[in-house]
């Protein structure tokens, strides 16, 4: 495949590897696939790593928001990284060549959301590898305004997932954290990542809270202060006793686990931020008057990343060594190792799980 | 009664006239009781004027709440004006003569909430009327530090509610409202209020919905653009319709009531504010995901008022002749007619009812 | 001229009729100049009518800043509104025939800021009229992103004047306003619109300064309580009388001028808000100590309009009626009198001229 | 002495040790003065250490600033710390035996900026060691509003100086730090400390800026990323080039120096925050247009600490081992040492110069 090095628009005619959903129902193929064309305002890529997503693992196993969301025939994949390998005659924000990255939510850039500096919340929203062609293929086309440029020192790894660990910076940063408590409810990827962004930030205390032996530990390794197995059913005792009956500045959800909204507000200071990224998969019951209003709790719905400036903050807080997210990338595999990733991921013995096209 | 001019703390040996809950069960009664006695830093009021508050209909009927919190003999009453009459010997800011009335949130100042500017948040609270005597009387103390002075432009009928104002323009003013469109649901007096303060504010447009005829015609009167009844199920579409689709970009919460918590997300706009004032009765069902997270909700739970950035920014609405409440003050009665006043309001057919001592 | 209605990309080959500075040196001259081509994501308007900002005085007079900036031949203006005639191949927000106006600070879109979501403060900035050529023409190209669609129920002459507008919408929104006092300094016409926005978004009290008789006539005719003239050098005492020694919550600072620099401060409150927009002619002195930190003032740069949170709100106030800038439009002129309006605008006597093409 | 164990209000009758600006005119002396007595809300402190200010070499040296402020005779002092030895009858926050320290703006709580939260503002500031009686004694008393607690693991050098800590916490977190780029001005011990608070907020690079060699120093031992010798004359390239020409994203001035306004803003990004502290010894001049109103610069008046938000996040941040200030605690004396303190500190060689009462 000859990169192309002019600016000139091209429609390549020839075919890649792709993992495909081909049809309804469960489970994804490899297939041959074509080349995505190039638009005038597109960049297309050559994917050098992936990973997989919680996202993912839904579209595999086929559940009634895969059902209802996803239209095959459809490539997933929306956690990666590669090189910029041709470029329609509008782009001027990368060449080929460029490492990059992508902001993932494919924003309108008119709609009242975008058109008032929310495109995080565009309301007519395309995410890769739900809406449209993803990145588990030799190569994925993205317009030029969501192109994310990777800066030399970060490695491939760390490349390929910064759209979880941009999920953690947003949750973590959406309010004050220097001096102050938190507890993060699931420790998943994304809640460990968000653990060590709250202490590179200054948070003064972390408690971190699973079912997950295995994730707690790593939730120790990125810097919980206390981490408590949710199956003990003391972790309101716990936190409270350890910040001498306060309670927490902030709660992170991190899991969408009804039982998360049960503890969450019971530790959490008068006044307190709590920042909702993981996904319940039922309408929860919530006790409004005690939990939210006579608490004067501040309750934001956290979605995607802001567009870009998470991006910068997570760059710097990356290159200045603030951030260390190595701990969670427990596994790094080849591409040919897609079905093991799969299986990894789904056990719960896994933090993050890195696939690189050239794997020796 | 003869009003002490000077500042030495003084205990009045006299007794006099109250409204009490004498004992646990339903009803109030008029009785006989002591004046209560003035501390250093306490200021004593001769009432001029009451509100009865839907918390006081809550301790008339004593449900489930009222028996788990109020402990007997009280007097309720906590939307109040009148005079001072004596002061304890640390007082400074209000002399006898001086006409007041007070935020009813006794907060300790010491706990984590109070010394961080939290003070609507005290972690141990004193609601007057509630936790502690109230206003239903000839008179009442209150801790200098709560006290608020009325302006002299402010009519007597209007000092009696900056309680419940108060909790309107909190709510109100929790974020932006300029050039920007609202829902409130729940059209009782507080409802009414607040539909006022953000026309007061700017706000570009507002629904008000709720399910009785009445209720929505006050609303109207105070400035809502559209008054859609719960009951014809359509409030979802008909704000939808009347906004071009893109929703509102706030709603506020007065109701408590479910229904208000399906269609009031439904309604807003991506990124918008939910400010939370209406006590549910119980825990409700929420869809997290779609209401809150994908849409990049804001929630605040509001409480109170802000101490005292609320109370200065309410009398310059009120002086400036910006807000308007007397729409909502649909009955001036006398204190003889307190019972006749717990009927009208139970009945949904007022909105606001004050009573004065010396009502012609 | 036929007006193009398809979506083709087209360059028209005539000529059209503009006002242009040829050359280095004072004046402006009307000139027959190319009608100018249209990009792929461009859209071409025929202007209808357009107003003479204080930054086209400064290009007529070529004075120092001009001549450092301005590169002639150019054509100046950036207040105006017209009718798409036609549009490149990749727009989507217009079609020919739709009424307009632009947001005239063309932003790069891949800066630092731009990316951060601060388009108004973009490093690499174009203004139209300034930097490349403007609306004193038949037609004026602009790029789609920077295109806003006119409300039908808003008239011709308030359209053509959106930027200034704009300017006044943003420096009044940028912080609390209900319910608080304002003095705003410099009553040209910028300085009158923000005290309509800040009277239409519930400011308790507004204090207009200047010393021009005339506009401290419009201050008052657009809501403002108190208009002081500055050259009586009272104008601290007597804004501090009036707001019972407390001082003003927020400052607008409209005029450029030392004076307002010196007195704004004194006026204000201990942590208010002080908005810069108007632009002095050279450094000023300014007493840190005193009058920023010890007052714990929070002073900002206000430049253009927030894109396009500000003009989404602009729009809502005019359509829902809160904010009437007619007192402000004291002539409308035809574009064959466009010497005279910049004489008149010279003379101080004027508030905004607005040019029509169509003048009867 | 005798410590009393009861809560009854005492006036000792002894005297005690303090130095003292007996009169107008330079210098400081030993002297033999009552034991200040103990209102019912005020707190009496055995002072066990203490720091010299600033602010103390002016009264020193007693320029113009002293001259026009200070009433003697005076105890001056206001970084300190000791054990409560007596409490008024009112005070219910602290008991004898406990160690504390406070903040040293003795506000109203009655004025327009306390009733509003903004304490730290108060227009009828008292300053300890400025308007009443300091720490430089056996005995200060403070009201208990005032008083902090100190957590039994911070030790006696750093309950010391939370007063310019607290400044510094105060400064640094007055917007968002984490992932984010700053430069410092003025390197002595408050803009020392800044540096780690910055940094243990999240900052990605700092540079520290100051013509003393030694200071620079100190600012590389907190954790300067760029330490820039101000006499270079390459400050503003210098950042300019360590930040891919963008910028810092905020400013913290630490020094009231003139060369810190012109080059500060010079190396601002778009948008940046500038957080004034430092108090310039005469009015600036500053190009308000091209620094402050093109740039959209947000620049805020920092005064003291906010009551008690401040202390709560210093506290956490020292107990959480994330703010280490030792490298500027330079020198520990004792008492007896007081005059070689002070020209150690004017020397310019030391960092922060503790003295012990009981340094053996």
């Amino acid at each position: 495949m000859p990169v192309s090095t002019t600016k000139e628009p091209r429609v390549t005619q020839g075919t890649m590897w792709a993992i495909q959903k081909a049809a309804p129902g469960p489970g994804l193929k490899p297939a041959t696939v074509p080349i995505p064309s190039v638009g005038e305002k597109d960049v297309r890529v050559r994917v050098t790593a992936f990973a997989i997503c919680g996202t993912d693992l839904h579209i595999v196993e086929w559940d009634a928001w895969a059902a209802s969301r996803i239209r095959p025939p459809l490539i997933p994949g929306h956690e990666f990284t590669g090189v910029v390998e041709s470029i329609g005659s509008e782009v001027t924000l990368v060449q080929p060549g460029d490492r990059v990255t992508a902001e993932t939510h494919i924003f309108c850039g008119i709609c009242y959301a975008c058109r008032r500096g929310l495109q995080h919340l565009c309301q007519k929203v395309q995410i890769l590898g739900v809406d449209r062609a993803g990145a588990f293929a030799d190569f994925v086309v993205i317009p030029e305004q969501n192109v994310w440029r990777i800066h030399p020192d970060i490695p491939e790894e760390i490349a390929a997932i910064h759209d979880p660990l941009g999920n953690a910076v947003h949750t973590a940063l959406a309010g004050p954290v220097a001096g102050l408590r938190f507890a993060v409810f699931g420790c998943g990827p994304i809640g460990c990542f968000s653990i060590g962004v709250l202490k590179a930030a200054g948070a003064a205390w972390v408690a971190a809270i699973d079912k997950n032996p295995a994730r707690l530990e790593l939730a120790r390794a990125m810097g919980a202060d206390l981490a408590v197995n949710v199956e003990r059913g003391t972790a309101t005792q716990e936190v409270l006793r350890a910040t001498d009956g306060r309670g927490v500045d902030g709660m992170l959800e991190m899991s969408g686990h009804p039982q998360a909204f049960r503890d969450g507000f019971e530790m959490l200071a008068n006044g307190g931020r709590v920042s909702l990224l993981g996904i319940p998969s039922a309408p929860l019951e919530i006790d409004v008057a005690k939990e939210i209003i006579f608490r004067g709790a501040q309750v934001q719905g956290i979605n995607g990343r802001l567009i870009f400036d998470t991006w910068f903050r997570m760059e710097a807080l990356l290159l200045s060594g603030k951030l260390d997210v190595k701990p969670v990338l427990t596994h790094v595999l080849g591409w040919s190792e897609f079905d093991q990733a799969v299986e990894l991921q789904r056990s719960g013995k896994a933090g993050k799980i890195v696939l690189l096209r050239d794997r020796p």
